[in-house]
């Protein structure tokens, strides 16, 4: 109901990055994890979100990110891909050439070393929309790992922006994702992240989740939508509670690290976080191992 | 369901505490306060939560405040006092008086000047349960306005002590309630704060609500409820919206200054915050007016 | 010189509060740890600062600190006593009983559970300022531990408050004591506190300093003032280096833990810090012993 | 004294990156900043420091900048250019490129998007001092602006690799220096920040300053150096306190505009801050015109 008035919705796992020891992005693995989530009926693909090291890859390697990306999708689902700069410069040449590659949107993040008045924040998601226009952009903020959070007023001016469409809410807290429909309503539509529990932030009036966890366990969050959508919440929530143990791993793990691991446990060679980052110990691979097996996304 | 193998549940309002120009508590006002929200069909009262300005009252005064209330609601419905102080002997103390004094059960809140290792929060609570046993404990924390978080571990230890029984969590984490829930079921009832969305934490399990809002839209809050035990998602979710507006101005002025300018406008002489908090404004007046207009709990 | 502007100056040692196993303010051992301070030389003394545990204490409690300090020291030194609430009521009692026992002023704390806005806060210090007038007034500020900071523009205003006459800024930053000095010249005399070196303080231009740490290492505390005092700013800082350490050990353990016990160490029974509160162990006994061995202040 | 078994030491200013509107690194104006400099008697400079907005340029841009400085400086003084990396590949890249231009050694700074576990930070900048070896290596934290700070027990791990030298801690908190250099005397040599008071940083045993303010008040800085190395401290602090209202401006305003508005007020035409940093308003040039003329940086 509320989502048929928004071109995005669902699940969109948020991509690992895998990099070769020589620098390079890992092409064939990253396309076939794409593959992989695609058959699984996944909704939509973010490259380059927070737990695809966005902020650990240079501009060639982010390039070569969405590119293999795009090309694995082929249309199939849209993909919608991470900008994030300290500079207005930067992120609209970043979001201009994915435009040029044939994204369907892209997510917006603002980087910051110094506090920035609230227009000037304005000033740069502006910027974005004016040039991706007309493709939507969806806002993100996570206030846990971010120099700027968006206020909630912030937002409701920014959902005047006509391809200002969507938002992905990092924070923890669900009540301001109600704030924030009560305001925009049928201006901006709501994703959750891996913090917020998906089924709750659906029964509100959510849109989907943008997230690392259904990275690994796709075909479960699948069906936990359907479940929502249909409007059958206390089998969602069923449902959710099994899967919770694999959220509560993301937020004990470094989030890249979490899902990387969970894809080679599921036979994909993404390789580690990039360092100075810690590489997956066993400990951290045995402790993914038991929470994918729980919940049926990988055999014991 | 789950709720069964609890003795508490519902809308548990947190009350106000009104203090005459002289600095005694307003008795009379108080009573009529408890009476007015027991007929409303609330199902428990707590003296001296946050809202309740416990901080800023003297022993004397606190004492007071839980007299009157159990007085005033005579075992119609369950009353959980409220313990708070820095030190051990003061919190047990407060609590073997309020058990004297028949309430059913304390909300337990560790106030602290200088850090605690956590062996010591564990102590302090610890001490409060051993005083009041059989009777239960209901954890109290708040983030942010407290200098002691109860982590999720020393949560899930408190819980194996018999009469610990409940927590509310007044974090705006409602993912993090799913932890405990997953972690402590059976052991740990989960209430929610007004910083939560009700209805999604009745959707994950919780018992219900202990928070300030209540005590100005109490049928309403009675109303959600019911919808709630009665699994009946999407209608609960509809009240749920109109109602979130109170939160909001909840969030945005002073706690016991809202719940004081409402019961004002509902005909109930609670007076201001005490000073230096401050008093309420015709501003921040008419915005309460406006949230209990358009929620039915006013005539506009 | 500048000193001279002001009544108060010089090591003013924040006095343990030693309590009994049943309750009771040990006076005895205060009032000798009172006489020990005033024959090393000290200037002055501050029962019910943090290092004494005033948000440990009752009321009566309180009481019978400042009135054994006052007692003890019988006008040998001059006694400022902390004041500290969250309610301007109980703010201006405690500052009138202190005031009427014959205290030569107060240091007045804002404890506070919600937040306040900047012109409460204000309202909060100038009523115990109009309380003792003529006596004078110490502000406390602790951002580390307390949930109200003082502004400087704030500050800055409370100044113009004539019996306003003294700061003790607890925060860690130097920085922003040379800029109150720069704005409240000759109105506000600066105190430094046991997180700032105390020779760097009396370079920019402070009166002395108002801590825990000088009651373990009175006579070198007196030592450094002197060599301040005579601007041998060199040998001072040769000085202070040994006693760096033991404003570590402050740091690092419970800041009434390490008081009671470099007391202790020295001969007196202040017994621990109150529980929750971690009593001194061992291990922080040896740390203590070594750092005041260092200085000089405890035989070896 | 303690300064000679360091290489390092004086007024090292935070040069500022003048960039064109077509985004190029305006070399000439910068390399007049730099001779500026350099007549006024400078000991050192840092491009790529946080006023230097290091985190808003590109890699080449930030290679045009080391390039200009060490070619506009000749070998005169030493050229100290700042590292910042979220990988230790991009870090060690920049680390080897800036080494082979010729500088006389690097600042090393750790960005970071996720936590980082200790012994993960110490690979980084590890591998920076062996990439460099045997230049210096100067580590930088700020609390403040960074994701991530360096603790003490780190610093003093760092410290015995032999080419990791020093240390700019931009933290207020002047005694975090003083135990630094009691843990790490002979090691680590300390400079301040403009956050700090550099008298009292000198006071206690500092090399000097590294900072953006030292930008727009070069000969002034140089005289209080002197002051201080001759051990005229109170002479020092007269000056000191003249020139704090320039490091009250940097405070107040963003530090990239402060240093911008100074310069083009003397004179550079060194542009605004990148967008979407705020542009140097009318009353933020005023304010730093105020503080230049007070200190006799600026005709009135």
């Amino acid at each position: 109901m509320m989502a048929d008035a928004f071109e995005f919705h669902g699940v969109i796992p948020y991509l690992p990055s895998p990099v070769t020891a020589k620098g390079a992005i890992d092409r064939p693995v990253l396309a076939a994890v794409c593959r992989h989530l695609i058959d699984a009926g996944v909704h939509g693909l973010t490259p380059l979100g927070s737990t695809g090291e966005f902020a650990y890859l240079s501009e060639d390697q982010r390039t070569a990110v969405v590119e293999t990306v795009v090309e694995a999708t082929a249309g199939s689902v849209p993909v919608i891909a991470g900008v994030a700069a300290t500079t207005i410069d930067s992120a609209t040449r970043q979001a201009a050439r994915y435009r040029d590659m044939g994204v369907a949107g892209v997510m917006a993040t603002l980087d910051a070393y110094f506090p920035l008045p609230e227009e000037r924040v304005e000033a740069y998601f502006s910027a974005i929309a004016e040039t991706v226009a007309p493709l939507p952009v969806v806002l993100y903020t996570n206030p846990s790992f971010q120099r700027v959070d968006l206020g909630v007023p912030l937002i409701e001016r920014l959902s005047n922006i006509p391809n200002i469409r969507y938002i992905k809410d990092a924070s923890t807290n669900t009540g301001r994702l109600l704030t924030i429909l009560n305001r925009c309503e049928g201006r901006i539509g709501v994703f959750a992240a891996s913090s917020h529990i998906t089924t709750a932030v659906m029964l509100i009036g959510g849109l989907g989740w943008m997230a690392g966890p259904s990275c690994i366990v796709p075909r479960q969050s699948v069906d936990l939508y359907d479940l929502c959508r249909a409007r059958r919440w206390d089998e969602a929530m069923a449902l959710q509670r099994r899967l919770w143990g694999v959220n509560e791993v993301f937020q004990r793990l470094n989030l890249a690290g979490a899902v990387k691991a969970g894809l080679r446990l599921q036979g994909f060679e993404v390789g580690d976080p990039l360092p100075p980052q810690p590489a997956v110990t066993e400990a951290g691979m045995d402790e993914v191992r038991r929470a994918l097996v729980a919940c049926g996304a990988l055999h014991g």
